[in-house]
């Protein structure tokens, strides 16, 4: 079967009308490329791409973009050693990038909060899909620590963030994945949706997690985990990489993970 | 002595002039107030107001905002129940809160910089004074691990968040202060300086960790240490309260500090 690059975005972005300031592009190599196999990632590193060249596979299929920066600018890094090497492995493999972020949250239930909750295995405990978050109701009194180890050991991750109290009960939280961790949508969630617990990817150290301090300062019950960007998005390009190799019969189509990229010392 | 408020902004704001759209303002009290006595924190939080209270002071210089978001905009807040408990005790307490964030960052030498540096013990490694880095040049070989220790020890903070190899040995460092942990301005910084190290406070998890991940990845000899943005700039503040101290006498002048805003688990 001979399937293009141009073919498999035009099936992942079947149902999505993506906006005019996307940053899902082809990255590298061309449209009319006849695919030889799937590599999904989180992010498309180094390691990534090495492990594809090895696989034989030509398309990267990543939710973050390979240069550093959202909008996958290259002019400032042309000089930069890291960036050429890179560019360069990518370039003399023949390998297309494509960038498979907004479409992925625009389809309808979000993507990637769906991977998520599908590896913490809490399908039975939604309660609400929202825009950027899911509402879950516990249907039993979990503490904060036991969900921060559940988590861990689900997705199997070294260490979380933890603000707020580990032995307080928890019945109502909100999933938000990435780098939906910040204030605006957080805070008026907790008082909205009358929520004990915050269950985020990244966000601003001076927004949620002190917000959560003062909450537990003035005697109220309320606790942010925060896991980390990649760690809470890689299951949503997991379930892609699944939905895809059912999709592309004959194509070999691999998820490829990634350690955390931070140790905590 | 007669101190207001006023006086005491003029006095932090002598030497810098401020950008129109400065962060830097009087966010609660009123500039003829009389100053009954001074805490200087990183962040007002709910606890550091109630220690004002406690110990009678009636001004507050924080460098964060008390409100979760940078431009302390309320607007959005107005209804959440934590913000209206600690707008209440701000209020009721009459507590004055001046940001002092931009003004810091603007004097020769920033701040908070400074204060970071000092605290670390680390003056007699400084080899220049950048806009928003200082750089260093260790005399000795320490590795990051050593690095990472003496930063931990030395700041009496519980953990830090490293990237790239633990063994590998350091002779020229950048320190970033606050949210200046981002790829624009350190992938030019370890390129241009010839760096093996980045320290920093916070920045976005998909830029400079992932940089130094495919660095690694490639056989290069480089690695970031992130000690949490309040840990980066508490040191500044406390500076800034012992000069203070001295410069105000008479007036009880004290630094405030927080516990981490997270605990890893």
């Amino acid at each position: 079967m001979e399937i293009t690059v141009q073919d498999i975005i035009h099936h992942l972005t079947a149902h999505v009308e993506l906006r005019d300031n996307t940053v899902d592009q082809l990255i590298s190599g061309s449209m009319d490329q006849l695919v030889t196999g799937v590599v999904v990632a989180f992010m498309p590193t180094q390691q990534v791409i090495e492990q594809a060249v090895q696989q034989g596979a030509n398309l990267i299929i990543a939710h973050e973009s390979p240069f550093y920066n959202h909008h996958s600018h290259t002019k400032w890094l042309t000089e930069d050693p890291v960036y050429q090497a890179k560019r360069n492995l990518i370039d003399e493999a023949g390998i297309a990038i494509y960038r498979c972020h907004d479409s992925i949250h625009q389809v309808q239930p979000d993507g990637i909060n769906e991977g998520l909750v599908q590896a913490l295995g809490w399908t039975s405990f939604l309660e609400q899909r929202k825009l950027e978050a899911d509402i879950l109701y516990f249907d039993h009194n979990f503490t904060v620590q036991q969900i921060a180890e559940h988590i861990k050991r689900t997705l199997n991750i070294k260490y979380v963030r933890v603000a707020g109290n580990l032995e307080m009960t928890c019945q109502r939280a909100a999933v938000l994945v990435g780098f939906r961790g910040n204030g605006n949508l957080t805070i008026p969630l907790l008082h909205n949706e009358r929520l004990d617990l915050i269950i985020a990817g990244e966000g601003f150290e001076w927004e949620t997690p002190e917000y959560i301090r003062d909450a537990v300062q003035q005697g109220r019950q309320q606790a942010l985990i925060m896991m980390g960007h990649a760690e809470s998005e890689a299951s949503g390009m997991k379930l892609l990489a699944t939905r895809l190799d059912e999709d592309l019969p004959g194509l070999p189509v691999t998820f490829v993970g990634e350690q955390p990229v931070y140790n905590v010392l």
